[in-house]
């Protein structure tokens, strides 16, 4: 017998949520990290990788696979999870985001956003419906519905319009949702309204009588300071069902996931460890570190010898550097996963503060390390 | 206590040698193939990744680690073995090959072979005595002496010059490693001569008189086809002392192993499996096959269900193709990994055929399944 997907809030202390959910393909703890997927794979890592790192749920896109190889051909093949060898849960998003950041042409009407595919120039479309039954082609533990999202700063008006349209789009995805509804999967809404916390009260009001498994803030990350980005969160989380994962998109640097989580969210993704870790930064508790920089050549030390994954304690700073100078795959591949264990690790760490009621000290103590900087020259 | 370097003979069947070195850092069981470490690193593969192909032992490109790192920055952080963290056999190449083939100025004379860094243009120069002080810094295992290596074809002149001064600078590279030597480490020389046999004899006999620990063929796998190759190795190795490693260097294919192995050769090493597969190529038991190719794409079946490697059991070739067309570093990843894990295979295969005395069956098996070609469309 298959559960229905279902939140269940443990423990909360100084605004941040201790809880699990279950989907069709296993429990994933809150708060939790979801690494970026983009095209069917964590860039640089293996799933065995990937799981090693504590990571319990990872993000798909819906535009990049609809695109290559295809919704149908990954429905085929038995499904995203069995595509990229990845048995545990999987959120997709609904495709609206990287419509705006790739499609270089594009055109939102009530009906559908129409695009130009960055692939092969293809002109396609994407409706409300249409994004859910991908999302379910593709077997997602979680779907998104499609939105618009809108570049920051945008004006009052274009705000309105674009949070107005993603509500009517929200009711026809759950529409869609539901005429196909199966045990242990479930379907968000995502508050939008840029940085008006009108618009934004507006949303989360009109999303939770839609009713969702879940609620996403999005349009956010998309430009604007940190400090504004918190704020809206801070207004917007009370505004939605206890009893549900919230879902901040996009989001961030371990500064924003200890605040946001701080601030009642739940779930986060961002392509940060693995980008940023295919550009030679690394994420420690020491803060972020540059690799590139000459100062690591000579430096026979490991990145952070108490680090829980081993690669962090294993290589030299020196032979991260030099595969970073030299622009070889092992360093891409080595610091993804460092900073991928070191985020899992961030978000196991406020796990177990919440759990212990120390949430706030374990926040400071995190930043105290942060701001302490790397260690001195050796 | 450290054993010196010995090889020993186990037996031979077909033309094929079983036999193993020892060195200061372990065993290597012969037929053994390298793969290429070039910048202190197997292209795409961790050091836990190449020793579960069942490799023993990898090459490190001396002209690439004297530019970037440095040698004497590579020492000071304990050697190469540290440094990459891999604690089994390297073997070093001199640096003359990438001399040719990268810089593209270079002055030969009678002292040194100068050239402009591909890196930074900066004028360097690399005599007998440097080249061999360069590895004993990086730590190499098995050093190589310094030679001059002349693309194919070229004419009887240049290749006689070559090969004499090559003669004249195995004297000079026995000198610089006896200075030196320890326990443990081996210094092989390197029979030029192109496609004369004359001059291969003539620098066999040589070099056999100089005396090295293990004996290579170089100038060869430089443009030439490769039954002159063939033909060339077959006319050298009877000249070479039996109770020698005998290493043909920059060999090759699948085809060019066991046709090598066949003719007396204990060691190969090869950017192919590695370099192909950054490019979708995966070699097999059914031959090489192209991912990149659109028959894949909906395929679902593993490249090779009873591969000894978990990686070509079990991945999709739709999924492996997938990742090859969007360029995803996992692609490059899997299918390096698969081909290094199919080399040693097919040294393992070898190795135990001669142990048996069945290494013309064993050959005669892997070429058949090789020509029958690749699985029929599902």
């Amino acid at each position: 017998m298959i559960a229905p997907f279902s939140f269940r809030l443990i423990v909360s202390d100084a605004g941040a949520r201790l809880g699990e959910f279950v989907t069709r393909h296993g429990r994933v703890r809150t708060p939790a990290f979801m690494p970026v997927g983009t095209q069917g794979t964590v860039k640089g890592l293996s799933p065995e990788d990937v799981r090693e790192t504590g990571t319990e749920i990872v993000l798909g896109n819906t535009y990049h696979l609809m695109l290559r190889p295809g919704a149908e051909r990954i429905a085929a093949l038995g499904g995203l999870h069995k595509f990229m060898n990845w048995p545990l849960p999987i959120l997709t998003d609904s495709g609206g985001f990287q419509v705006m950041s790739l499609s270089d042409l594009r055109k939102v009407d009530e009906r559908a956003v129409t695009f130009r595919s960055h692939l092969d120039g293809a002109m396609l479309e994407l409706t409300p419906e249409h994004a859910i039954e991908i999302q379910m082609l593709l077997g997602a533990d979680v779907a998104m519905q499609l939105d618009e999202c809108l570049k920051l700063p945008a004006t009052h008006s274009e705000i309105t319009r674009a949070m107005q349209l993603s509500l009517r789009w929200a009711e026809r995805s759950k529409r869609a949702f539901e005429t196909r509804e199966r045990e242990g999967y479930a379907l968000f809404g995502i508050v939008q309204g840029g940085d008006d916390l009108t618009l934004r009260i507006n949303s989360a009001r009109a999303l939770t009588t839609i009713g969702f498994h879940g609620y996403a803030i999005g349009g956010l990350a998309v430009g604007e300071p940190s400090e504004l980005m918190l704020k809206i969160v801070a207004e917007t989380t009370p505004l939605l069902p206890a009893e549900c994962p919230r879902y901040l998109m996009g989001v961030g640097t371990p500064h924003d996931l200890i605040e946001a989580v701080a601030r009642g969210i739940d779930m986060f993704d961002c392509v940060l460890p693995t980008r940023n870790g295919r550009h030679g930064m690394a994420f420690t508790r020491y803060g972020a570190i540059n690799l590139a920089n000459a100062r690591h050549a000579n430096d026979s030390r490991p990145l952070d010898a108490e680090s829980p994954h081993p690669a962090a304690r294993t290589y030299s700073r020196a032979y991260l550097h030099h595969l970073t100078k030299a622009n070889e795959i092992l360093g891409a591949v080595l610091l993804s996963t460092i900073n991928l264990a070191y985020y899992q690790a961030l978000m196991a760490g406020m796990r177990e503060a919440i759990a212990a009621r120390r949430f706030a000290e374990f926040c400071e103590h995190t930043r105290t390390q942060w701001e302490r900087g790397d260690l001195p020259a050796p």
